[in-house]
């Protein structure tokens, strides 16, 4: 059986992410479709630019699910809308924050998040402790690049990812890193080689790879998130959005 | 001074909250306006109800600061948008949740969170951990009666909130209660005396109330959150929702 | 109705503070009495201090609702004797550092405490953990003047209290300031200026102002603390001690 | 590139684990192999038995990577030998308990642990500890059948499974159950079921198939446990033990 | 060389403690002294209790150093006036909550505290917080005797601490019992063989001879507070207290 | 009556510990006997090492208590093994590093684990959450010296221990000190004074002089660990391991 895999870049500008970014990750039974959003803002770099994206998030996602997709990402480091994502369909939304940030939680003993700007640390820091992980969160750190010109010298990028990993290790403990926002896609290898030439051979998550391949798994053993936890909305009036019938596991 | 606090009640619902609510609170030196929104749904039970209300309490929080207001409150005991409307304002904006957890784990050393539906036990787990408050959250503790509902039986309801209270401290060992629902306002008289009676004298948080309150003491000592924590979102196009210019401490 | 707040300075040295300190917060509805000890220390600045200080201070409450105090302030950062306080009356009994704390966590994710003496270390992180606080406690630091030479060279002390809340937000990554020693009082603006001008945009609490606006709120509320978490004590025999007559609820 | 799993039961039974038990999570690009043990004890019951099982576990672990397994599974919810066989290896050897905990707690709020036995509670919480799991780990039950008597009445373990998963939700509050014992395989079905029967919809995680694909999905992102938490042993004389020269990443 | 102990309790009330009782701890190489205080309440049951006991326990503790102490025992569960005393003595001052809290920690997983009365459920919380132990904390129970009355019916006090220790066990899941009251001394055989009737192998704590030997062995080892946490305090004006010159570490 | 305490050194290398080294702290009612393992690494620094070392030291422990030891303490700072024995034997089993960390966490309020080589900080992090103190645990240091080569210059040995004892102070704010390595023995004396000698007045513990006590004290209160924690093993085949027949508490 294929695994088809919706992922919802949560904004509205065009060419940052393509399918060719993670047509990498397709393979037989794995097949990626992508989507943006209709309505939303340019970039998410704070509170306010991921509650615009929400309503619109979740609209793709009851379509995606309603196309008959297996599983859903939601392509941002702040897991924008993943709780109510997941009230409105059946089958897995995966969060990359919330991936990755459990899996360095596994394959190390404290990791570091390593993201775009200083001023998403209180954000971060909520994600977490929602999250569960106030005992394995290590360091936050930042490149002080804004999301919108992360491709705009992928070298001074890399450079302060790197500068920023090695500090995390040395000063404050960590022994595994998270790449803090999905622009970074791509920078793990370079970043890994950098802390390995430094002397530490750490793990370098990079979210939206191993994303995908967390929801191939949940779809593979057919677990899906907790109804309990996120149980279907009740039906009521609802004024300013427009958004498809859903019916989880109905 | 004159502290004028603007309650945003986030839904769109006539009726279940109005200024006379309120009223009882004004005083001389405290002016309380309210609004309700125009986009958003009937009521806040879900994820998915919050996720859809703050793109609307946003725009009415600028619109509040602009129109001169001193202090917000979100009229709703999720806090939905707290964290986007501090980034687009200056002035205070208050979380009645917070607001009461807060107040409750000063007053008492285990506080209970007694609230309309059991299927909130994951969205108000999260936002404790949020709020940095797992220590002194002692129980979740539901009535099973939908927002909509609240005002149709009010003895069934005072009934049931006083049982559950009850529970708490005999069986959760908690201290303090905090009335999960903003729709259960001047409920705490009752259930303080049901729980009297019962043998246990303990604080009841009417969290609206207290709301106004904090509200003002930050105003009159000249505190408001961190825009360090809460900094202004940066300038970037956005489609689908017409805001105010926002300028916080511009 | 007119809140009465009975100020408690825990000390018996006279002029470090004086009804003239708290007078600015008075309003037609809050009127503030105050008192020092007969019994007791010059300051406090250590454990044995605050033992030394705390029965006197209970009967200072004791006598400050007799004579019909509808709220009670201790004017100390250690808030010396506050359980014992709230077991012995019935009205609110505020203690500034942990009122400041909590409401420093409801206003940034981690905040500073900035105090007198290196030495209050494992005094304030114990008074930290009691409140259930360790989550959001992100920085301990002092400006190393004792309490009685604060008022000797004021530039001096405002220079300090200047450059460890830069270390706490720069350092430990803190974005709100709590005064940590109720003798810092009115040097908050000064503190959040420097802050601003290094680029910090965060709240600084001046506990005292926010303690009285606090007792106020829950006067104006009718909260009070738990009973059942600070229960009246039994009556039996003590020696050494004259103290009114009280009965907390009776 | 084929995945090449390795599955190591660390007991020396013959038959409560065979290779059809997961033939089933084989596809064409992902083999699984399987090994017991020579040297260790029948069950895994007591810490006692997880120390017994470890030194061949490692010599386990050292045979697989060279003869070309690209990921390691350790078949007991004990995890036994999990850090130490990472340090002697390079590629990712993966826990069902880590791994179990770790997704409960993604698709959940909160999760309970359902085991054989009683006496593992102090085991499993001290096993949480370390993950850094305590704020997620909601309850702890066993169903009192040994792990040798786990196949003698299928029906009495599946129908106390089930009560106790019920029970889990309904008294402790859980919404993700992680089945305790890898002998448990293929019961996941029927206890997902039973809650759903009782109005429960819970995911609840069958380990080593979810092992299984962890593993693979650590093989396709090439990630693999952090060398700085589990680096390599340095070389020195053992006695007692034949080990086969290792040389992690080397 | 000859450890001497001096035990402080600290009440006012004669012959609920004589040194009959500590007779049975001494040795060849260790002395055990005894006192009561002058000025101090008749029992401890609340904080208001602890807080007029501690000034002379300070006096008390002097005094012990003075005369040659080589340790010191606070004889009560809410280990009034431990740091105060740490701070003006450089012998080792014990309390018997930690040790008894702290040992029961390293003998089991989860300890239960059974004391007198349900209204010391805040005071112990806030003590284990303050001592750092929320993580190894299982339940709290009480057996709703007063202090004064424990030696009245021995049989009852002895079936009660029986029943709530079996139901701490069954209930809670905790696996080690600490007694909350020094007055329960000499109970924990009879309980321990309770329990083990009940099926219940757990170490049933007696904080006073484990407080006896603990201080031996911090006396034997050379170690004691660290003056860091606890510092000597600075000499300053004191009204109401004559206290004897003190020089900890001078 | 004698308490005889088996110290078991969990390793092959003679010569490291002697019964010498602990011949300082017999007394008349205090006998000390030591062994090595026959079966096992030449020392103990990764969690490889301690998984080989495991199955003699629970050998060892069973034949200890069957010839009459009172306490069982492990002679190295992993406590490797330390459940597992306590599984298979009824007297006290003393982890080293388990004592010293609650005795740390109760004469300062922070302390800081000061060990031989880097790789330990993950090993150590999972064994200070294993014993739940992770809310005292202040400082991870090391002085980058193997477990073999700690005699042979002891004078640099010494220097590193006080250097990273003073930047834990100074830097990471502890108030209290374990020494990381059993080998250190001896070490603490001169550590200590290198702290005073920069102003810092905080207790250095040396962890097998205070294990002797504590399982001597143990002994003479008639504690053990909790068999509820840690039941007998159940009677299975095992294979390749040679052990007596043992019956805790039988």
């Amino acid at each position: 059986m294929q695994t088809h895999i919706e992922l919802i870049t949560p904004i509205i500008t065009e060419g940052l992410r393509t399918l060719e970014d993670v047509r990498p990750f397709e393979r037989a039974d794995l097949r990626i479709t992508h989507c943006l959003l209709e309505n939303g803002p340019a970039s998410i770099e704070s509170e306010f630019d991921e509650a615009l994206c929400v309503p619109d998030t979740i609209r793709r996602a009851i379509e995606a699910e309603q196309r008959g997709a297996s599983a859903i990402i939601i392509d941002c480091m702040g897991d924008p809308g993943l709780a109510a994502c997941r009230e409105v369909v059946a089958v897995p939304v995966v969060g990359p924050a919330q991936t990755a940030m459990h899996v360095a939680s596994m394959l190390g003993h404290r990791f570091a998040f390593i993201t775009v700007l200083q001023r998403l640390r209180a954000v971060i820091g909520k994600l977490v402790a929602g999250y569960g992980l106030n005992d394995t969160y290590g360091a936050f750190r930042a490149v002080d690049i804004p999301v919108l010109d992360i491709e705009k010298d992928p070298a001074a990028l890399q450079s302060a990812l790197a500068r920023e990993s090695i500090l995390a290790v040395r000063e404050d403990g960590v022994d595994a890193v998270v790449l803090g926002c999905t622009g970074f896609l791509g920078c793990a290898g370079v970043m890994r080689q950098s802390l390995l030439e430094a002397g530490y051979d750490v793990p370098v998550i990079d979210p939206i790879p191993l994303a995908v391949q967390l929801a191939d798994a949940l779809v593979k053993t057919g677990l899906s998130h907790s109804k309990l936890a996120y149980p279907l909305p009740g039906s009521k009036k609802i004024r300013g959005y427009t958004l498809p019938e859903f019916n989880a596991r109905g």
